[in-house]
């Protein structure tokens, strides 16, 4: 996302590798539907759009088109609590003081979100790579990079600060369907920060456990609930038991604002159910009979018991256990 | 598969289900090519259609053609065993008698060959379906229905007899990738049967698991090894880690001839690995960036332990280990 005073341009991430292309948003409805048709995603990042999307809302500086931009904003994803987080945040910014300031004050705390996430990114790179031992062979789902935050990404930010002090040799993204970040974004993203990747189908993820060396599995999360349960694109809870059966770590890399202390736990974290249409086509190509019937579930959820570190820019909590996330997170 | 007399017409499974285009082989060589091109696939149909492919080769009635197409058609796939099989069987059949009658003799043959798998499949769908209780929520993996074999299929056969008799009330099937058979044959077949069926993508099978009543996981096998391993589609290995986690019964359904007593345990048998071009395009479409590395391990191969019983047409193996296998394999 590109922050241009009286607009928000957002990199279109469904065209992505073959297209790059931007849409502008001059709007908070126009922040919304981008993020619900996925123009964006990534947690972190869909958080740092809504506090521009609240900024844009409060460009004629009146509180109540803050007011009832806030829950449009909210409704457009509703697994991802960064968006959640972002929307409380610039709210207490909007009230804090009084409308002929609205505007200055919430562009410059929606600047403040960005970087405040681009530093959880560059700390929790360094906090995460310190984990891993060197020449470490890894794989990767979805896409947690600098794609899906405003910096160098949760996941992808460990394994590029992994792959800068040797620790990191070779990275396996899944493809992660059906929506295929993984194939499309983060292999990209490796690519062009030269490091060693190659792709693999979802369901090659355990046979590459059982017959290469595989290190750990490093991933992102849409939201943690209190007692560390991790939420995050479908297909991470089945790549979280194959790790635990072939004994490899498991490890979760995302922002404080990530954490949601209101949820008590996973079972409780609402799942995103898209549209099919997305299943049974691939780039508008068919792939399935007419007529045929889909489950699209955009997330699971991982218990914590089968992971084995959760790494936030406040430090590492493991085991990922709800009493050692709230000291973390009451933390400062 | 058609037999014509003087050649074979092989169903194109790569257009499916968007076209139905028949390729016509008038020699071992074209059904080799076939074979490799998975125009055709499925273990029990790759043997059929090497039994004919060896027919082809005696039209002139000269042995010597026979043993010139034979490791033709061997090394067309190195995974499937039916190949080898079917092979085997049509060599003893060409130097069982004079060369006047080897055309007669190999097409009776390859007629027989054929007949079996459909009386092994209506054998084996009437074993397995006894082996669920009513009202069963399958999941299956790749195709080993109709499409796979000459009969009503293995895995699929068992759900259509299942079905029949009130054994099952629905079917999801991993559309799995690379190649789509789950989502482009599967699906279409059950589709066309009537059975109601829902597409999830591979790796929705863990949530589907947890989160909605799951009874069983029902696949074909490509390859047993002697101590009860089974070699599957890619995918199929983590499908049964994820059903023992979640304590759900793991059914493989094959022919015996699926069964290859000559390999000892699982490790040993090939895993072919295909063309990368087939993990990065979808008909065709990019879906990862230009140069992009990827693995295609087209097979995977499950741990007799995580396997719950093997239904053969000469009966049901189980616990699946050397010495239930052999047992069974060893009659008549």
């Amino acid at each position: 996302i590109v922050w241009r005073k009286d607009r928000l341009a957002v990199l279109d991430q469904r065209l992505l590798p073959r297209r790059v292309v931007y849409v502008s948003c001059r709007s908070a409805r126009d922040v919304a539907r981008a993020t619900a048709d996925m123009v964006l995603r990534g947690a972190p990042l869909i958080g740092c759009a809504a506090a521009y999307g609240m900024a844009l809302a409060a460009r004629r500086g009146r509180l109540r088109d803050v007011l009832r931009a806030e829950p449009v904003l909210r409704r457009a994803r509703p697994t991802a609590v960064n968006l959640m987080h972002a929307l409380d945040f610039m709210l207490d910014v909007a009230r804090s003081g009084p409308e002929r300031t609205l505007s200055a004050r919430m562009n410059e705390a929606a600047e403040r979100y960005r970087r405040d996430d681009v530093e959880a990114n560059a700390r929790m790179a360094e906090l995460g790579a310190a984990l891993l031992k060197p020449g470490s062979r890894v794989i990767t789902h979805c896409n947690a990079g600098a794609l899906a935050t405003a910096g160098i990404g949760t996941a992808v930010g460990m394994i590029r600060a992994g792959f800068l002090s040797g620790k990191i040799a070779h990275v396996y993204p899944c493809e992660t369907r059906p929506y295929l970040q993984g194939s499309r974004l983060t292999l990209w993203e490796l690519m062009k920060a030269g490091i060693p990747a190659t792709l693999i189908t979802d369901n090659m993820a355990a046979h590459l456990m059982k017959t290469e060396r595989i290190d750990a599995v490093i991933v992102g999360s849409d939201r943690i609930a209190a007692n560390a349960d991790v939420c995050n694109k479908i297909g991470t809870y089945g790549l979280a038991i194959l790790a635990r059966h072939h004994g490899i770590p498991f490890y979760v890399v995302a922002p404080s604002s990530t954490v949601d202390l209101r949820t008590p736990s996973g079972d409780r974290i609402p799942i995103e159910e898209r549209s099919t249409r997305e299943v049974v086509e691939v780039f508008g190509t068919p792939i399935a009979p007419k007529g045929a019937r889909a489950r699209h579930f955009a997330f699971d959820v991982t218990p914590h018991a089968l992971v084995t570190a959760i790494v936030t820019e406040r430090g590492v909590v493991s085991p990922a256990d709800a009493a050692a996330l709230k000291k973390i997170i009451s933390t400062r």
